[in-house]
């Protein structure tokens, strides 16, 4: 059983702020979102989570090992270097869509997204440290088989985009409904998921769907941790293993 | 009739670097691909450009404007500040897909994108300075009707992405084969385009086409103009007039 | 003669943030500051002028080239980005000291740099574009003769920094008493000089002065030019010839 | 008695890279430098230690409570995000200045800065956790009294600049010959210093000295703590401490 404890951090009140007075240069939103998730990525990487950048205004963190006051401290920090507060909202469950239904609803119980009194809300309780195992998160990192040979070196760079985008949006809304698990385009042809206690057949399950319904050939390595970043190092391991052997599923404890 | 500028950029060599020796923390990774992708953003934003992340490892800029000159900077400026290098191909045509397939084609035909001896690569030209014109460039906003009230203040985060997502999808796809335009994702549910010479009609054909595909309602501002920025300009004021009246397209030349 | 136009860069009510509502963390300021430096070096620097951090909360940046709206644009880009404004004010002499002295006296007319409502000011006139000459800007490029040998492989680190520090400070302060010129630290054992329009004898003569003062053996490089990079980058490669030949004073011009 | 842990950290063969093959732009540079600190001191300070900037390519961190993995974690995250690869040696002492020169000379064995082979090195040991106690740390905050009134709002910015680094110059001098202890600027009219166990009687000493030396007024709030930030924010209330009251040396343990 995996035990995931997911983060949700929503820019507060962030697309009225984008059009008030009137709006703001698009290079400079661009500039302020990816470097605001460049800096949380690195505050919740180094107590070894993963961020993901989602929609910028809002993202979703693996957190296991980050309490409460490791929380307001990436509040306060982003607060003292950006022109934006963030809210932040955090729950564990086995299954990581449940994590983050209960985190998104303890943002929402608390005001509107585009609220301008909401600010800085810090919601949730982080999984208590005695109940921490060895394996509480599955991390699953997917790619696309020859990517490069077959669409970034062949195609009109806008159809590779498309090709790799219709793999991704099939594989996240497949992961979501059939397995519980959640998927982030990470650049290039790579997908993150946190998961569920899924086995190999869950993921050739998962495979075949996605060639099927878009034809797009995935392949995937899984691991197994206590930190998001052990688990996710794993799943690169395992998918350098697909690669060398031409396999599709390489699971870090098998 | 637009005359779009198109500049292609893809890090050399990039996935093989990513996981040589082994692979590489994906903190550092996440941070190295957003900031480089800020800083794309801000060296081509400053002669009025639009830099879109795309797949990080490949990005799109809309560069009416700069010349070679400005794109060996860039080129220069990012190999000076990172530990990769990137390639850089451009093209000006009256269609986007166009252009960004004489880009990627100039790209392709120096070598692999995972070749490593292929390094800082420039090719193409630009649109010749007196051809320019005050409408070269058509760019559309897009963005989600009542996205906070109906997804981000309703639904679990994960699912609120996965509808903006599909509507992306589906918008991206339908511009690209319809219209010949060129859509990109720019954060929360916001969509920018950069269009073929699309009339009142064309736009409302594209939304009603979302709508119908994936239930995901759409609205749109356009602008055009000599320059990228510019033209988003025009569009995100057009935008606004939307929201202020409750239509859904609001073209900045009518 | 030189024609330098200087802009002071003051962020507004910085000192009384920092503390507010109590003082915030060191890290996030140091953070903030060199950060923003970065983006004001790079927005200066896209259109050929330099920066330089002096304080961080008041830099100041040689700007020849740079019109009233380039300012105003990087005063919004600022704002755009970070949880402080910025206020500017430049003015163009042949003197560096009293161009700098004129942009100061602009911003204290406008209020105290600890008054809360003075915001976002812009003060100032550049160069009219048709004054521009070909050699406005003479920039000196000045490095400490061995200094990894004699100081950075052989003494405490702090030791070695005092030694540079000796120098830096001599000279800053000779140059701006004997030759009406601005001299700023770039790290390592460089510093710039943003110079009036010295000869070889006036620079013989600060080295001198230097090696007498402090004890500390200085070379340099000087460009002249149109704009501060041009310049600069002549500076640069003259102090390259002075390594290569062993000389004390190279002067691009001769 | 103090027990000071001292982390120094060294860009590898910078200066050469610096002109090779020919000498890079300086705004590049420039921002290099300034976004490379920003990191070392988010990746220290994440662990609650503190960085300064020196001379940019020489920097001196304060990292009670990091040990080797975590210098490690910060080597390996630099060269996955800079062109550049940096060393980094550590030593704890009672004396800053003796922490330093030890961490020094461990660097300097391995080879000079200047030498391309010698890359990436890590020396020296970290205190022992069993050693560290609740004051091992003195950090001392320093500003300059009215430094707004007296210089900012009054003088052109130059010479305000040399006042202030007056000042500092001959605070960083005083401290490490009289107090064994080593003084940073930190932007503004802010020098924070990591001191030996000095007494009330000992910062007057300093304080009476600059101003006798450099006519420059100091006032002084000190913190100890088993880590530099938590030092470094006690000193920051004892200052504003200082300012409340008018005194010019506050203790947080008194």
């Amino acid at each position: 059983m995996t035990n995931t404890q997911v983060s949700l951090l929503q820019i507060d009140n962030y697309g009225p702020w984008t059009t008030t007075p009137e709006p703001r240069r698009e290079v400079d939103l661009q500039t302020l979102q990816s470097r605001l998730y460049a800096d949380v990525s690195q505050l919740v990487g180094n107590t070894e989570g993963y961020a993901f950048f989602g929609r910028f205004d809002n993202m979703v963190a693996i957190t296991n090992g980050l309490d409460r006051a490791a929380h307001a401290r990436i509040q306060d920090s982003l607060s003292n270097r950006y022109p934006v507060t963030a809210s932040l909202s955090l729950a564990a469950r086995a299954s990581p869509v449940e994590a983050l239904g209960v985190a998104s609803r303890g943002l929402q119980a608390a005001g509107s997204a585009q609220d301008s009194t909401r600010r800085k809300i810090l919601r949730g309780d982080p999984l208590p440290e005695a109940d921490r195992t060895d394996d509480d998160l599955q991390i699953a990192h997917f790619d696309v088989n020859d990517a490069t040979g077959k669409y970034t070196d062949e195609l009109n760079e806008f159809d590779t985009f498309i090709h790799i985008e219709q793999g991704y949006a099939e594989l996240m809304r497949y992961l979501r409904e059939a397995h519980d698990s959640l998927a982030f385009f990470v650049g290039g042809d790579n997908v993150i998921a946190v998961c569920s206690a899924m086995d190999r057949a869950a993921y050739r399950d998962t495979i075949d769907h996605v060639r099927e319904a878009v034809d797009v050939d995935l392949k995937v390595g899984v691991g197994r941790a206590r930190t998001a970043q052990k688990a996710g190092m794993t799943a690169k391991h395992e998918l350098e293993q697909c690669r060398d052997d031409g396999s599709r599923v390489e699971l870090g404890w098998e």
